[in-house]
């Protein structure tokens, strides 16, 4: 019943679970995307578009990088191989959610800071909303909550859905999310 | 197709004008209203039930009341009546329009701050998600921007959708906003 081309674009902000080794998503993020899909797309799959933006965090601190050792130009170009390698392990399984679930989707990799890249990404792309994950409010996750999901909220140019994470979902070991 | 009971329901706060004498909705409310149905019910009306709530605040500053004389206790039950009866007003427009177009609706009042009784509300209804409109960021109105919406965002318990209005969309006298 829906014309080609008036469908809700919701550009989705994933991120990976920060647990070594495991390029997986990060609990919110796939809460966020199921939630999407139950509670907004629902059976109504001809009408949505999903689109996900995984932003790749140049790292500061350099924890990601204990096992390697760095002698030539090469061994940075292989480190930042493996990045996009992660990222695209991460897409891969939202992408591969929505050819199951049969609703279209798109996704890409952006580098630089999260909150600024999803906010100049939606300025670009002009999706009807921005749906944000948000780690809630777990006992050791405090300082970190919605710098993010709080920065997309205010600046964002399109409505913005924040989706908080329940206390008891947070992992015991925030090295875990 | 879709089962009774199971329906998105999507709680909206809604506010009136501050125009002196035309309870009708803020432009804020009536955008998120629009934005609700054409962007996330689309044409599945039955998978989605609206519930629409007004929170009437007591008035501080007692501009509102610059034409009552009290003189008995009286005087201020009719205060409150016609507070109630704006209220009723409002409601009414966002029910008509649900009738209209076909939409499961409710819709009710309760009294006290906005932002305080939203989130205590959204406690004891239990919607799906919570839409609030936010004034966005027109030059006389940078002090109260975000105040319910951003309270709500962090305390409400479930996810939150913040309809910024865009800056040309800002009345050119806030009072008429």
């Amino acid at each position: 019943m829906e014309v080609d081309g008036d469908v809700t674009r919701i550009l989705m902000g994933v991120n990976e679970s920060s647990m070594k080794g495991y390029p997986h998503p990060s609990i919110s993020s796939r809460n966020a995307f199921e939630w999407t899909l139950s509670k907004i797309v629902r059976s109504n799959l001809a009408g949505f578009k999903l689109l996900f933006l995984y932003v790749q965090v140049p790292d500061e601190d350099g924890f990601d990088d204990m096992d390697s050792i760095y002698a030539s130009p090469e061994d940075f170009q292989s480190m930042k191989e493996r990045d996009k390698i992660r990222g695209l392990h991460l897409l891969e399984y939202f992408v591969g959610r929505c050819h199951q679930i049969g609703i279209s989707c798109a996704a890409w990799i952006r580098k630089g800071d999260p909150k600024e890249v999803i906010c100049s990404e939606v300025k670009r792309v002009q999706p009807d909303m921005l749906v944000v994950g948000s780690r809630g409010l777990g006992p050791f996750q405090r300082v970190f909550v919605g710098t993010v999901s709080e920065f997309c909220v205010k600046h964002a140019d399109c409505p913005v859905i924040t989706i908080k994470r329940k206390a008891d979902e947070a992992p015991q070991d925030p090295i875990d999310d």
